[in-house]
């Protein structure tokens, strides 16, 4: 059996859940690639915290310089979290492809990213950047490559999503959802992110480059989050049979340029979208032959967004 | 650019559809594959219908040895409707991959269909004949590769979802709705593969094959159609907050034995499936790794089942 070794950066979250996931599925993992494919080198500073699953002390390494200069490293999955790409870059000059749901750095350098790769001949996939499990990326640009989209609508920041299907649901103002969704562990202590729309302006930028071959730079996408939302215009919404829902939009429109946008938006109670609650997420896609489709999952955690991560891990595998 | 030659067997409805899409869209095509993907040979026996678009008159044949022989033609999308496996065999034995949305043919001789492209080193690709456009087949074996499946549920057929959803918005009786559906095109003059389950049956077949790799003949599948399905099961269902959907339902139990069959079963209201109405299908899928996943759109049509298609053939294209 072909042997796959990969290097992980970063174990936190989505890091452990992937490995957990390697370890638990490895049969199927193996059927369906006809790879054994093994973390064989983890950087991450913090090496005693309790992670749920036994990982040898041998793996761990604080020098980034052990994954690139380790020639029997096939693949990295970046989970660092951080907003620099070099660590990416790095990775690729040495010839090892990329995995990643860093989508930030993504959005932000999604050109030079991909160029990058290109020229080294490695792949760098980041399927878990946009709708966690949910397998939008891949769709859109395989089995749907035929279709020219019309218009893409996400409901993609589980966060947000939850803190306005509770106003909706209970009438209540947003700084209350706000401190019961941190109690929860649905939102930061530092929510900025989530609730003013700079995550989903990030998505809705991979979402545009790969789907309708467009790249606007996050930070020029109009970008409206929720904190202007009150338990008022949720009650007008509700009085025309909507629900507010935070949107990420790119539309073809009739003379053929693409508009873009994130913002809170009426969703009628009759569109697939408006029956998607808590933390959940979903893209709502219309396609010239397709016509209309909706994908819709779990938008974040371990196990969902770490699904994603090994699904492309395997796809790389395969073509190794 | 790459040119890729392809011959269609059958230009129904889908066939067109496939056809035009190809034209309309070929730029994007040639974009996301690289490939001049080209129809160069048409088994058809009614040459002169009005398709809406012009066909030049020497793609046409009626003997298939035309496909089978010519060397330049690579993919053969198979169209034809029959219950006979032997056209897709012979294309195979030619060296040509096989497109197809034909469920039928595909989940009555499953293995022996997949041993004979593995023999002969071609690709045989069917993500049309289960959900339409809905790109789940793609998904399960290719981004979701790294779950263990624990259940897939799915209202995998247009026509009992749209003659269910009438009788639950206007109270009206099967033999109604039946009639109705018939009149609007929904339902064929002969409605038995539709509302007797048989159709959702070859679906759940293939599901089953490619998410739990295991193969039972769709007339092994406990199949429970609509026909039996009242006025006052409907009203029963509302009282429990529930609709009834044709549900294609494969599960592993406690045990890890698979469970199977296609039944009309009770949907509570707030489970996504329920808002899944008139001919839309969806596919609600658990996995070990990414929890619940809803694939939701046209499950028939020309232009949604012919983008299914069309990517298969892109995909083959590309590896070429």
């Amino acid at each position: 059996m072909k042997k796959v070794n990969v290097g992980l950066m970063g174990m936190g979250t989505i890091g452990t859940g992937s490995y957990k996931i390697l370890e638990m599925n490895r049969e199927i993992i193996e059927k369906n690639t006809g790879c054994d494919i093994r973390i064989t080198r983890i950087l991450e500073r913090d090496t005693t915290r309790d992670r749920g699953i036994n990982v040898p002390m041998s793996l761990f390494t604080q020098d980034p310089d052990d994954i690139y200069n380790d020639p029997d490293i096939d693949i990295v999955i970046e989970m660092l979290g951080s907003h620099d790409p070099s660590f990416m870059i790095s990775c690729m000059k040495a010839g090892k492809s990329v995995v990643t749901a860093n989508k930030a750095v993504i959005a932000a350098h999604f050109d030079e990213l991909n160029k990058v790769a290109e020229e080294n001949n490695v792949k760098l996939m980041y399927e878990a950047s946009v709708g966690g499990g949910i397998p939008i990326l891949n769709a859109i640009t395989t089995v749907l490559g035929g279709n020219e989209f019309v218009e893409i609508l996400g409901i993609l920041n589980g966060t947000t999503n939850y803190m306005l299907t509770k106003m909706t649901e209970y009438g209540l103002d947003y700084d209350d959802v706000l401190k019961d969704a941190q109690e929860k562990g649905f939102a930061e202590p530092d929510p900025t992110a989530d609730v003013e729309g700079i995550d989903v302006a990030n998505k809705v930028c991979i979402l545009m480059a790969l789907g309708f071959g467009h790249y606007v730079h996050p930070s020029e996408i109009p970008t409206i989050g929720i904190t202007g939302v009150t338990k008022e215009a949720i009650e007008e919404a509700k009085a025309n049979d909507c629900k507010i829902k935070l949107i990420g939009s790119i539309k073809k429109n009739e003379d053929g340029e693409i508009e873009y946008s994130v913002a809170p938006r009426q969703i009628p109670n009759d569109h697939p979208l408006a029956s998607v609650s808590n933390e959940f997420n979903a893209i709502y896609v219309t396609g010239n032959a397709v016509d209309e489709l909706m994908f819709y999952g779990k938008g974040a955690g371990a196990f969902p967004t770490g699904s994603a991560v090994i699904g492309d891990v395997m796809e790389i595998a395969k073509q190794l």
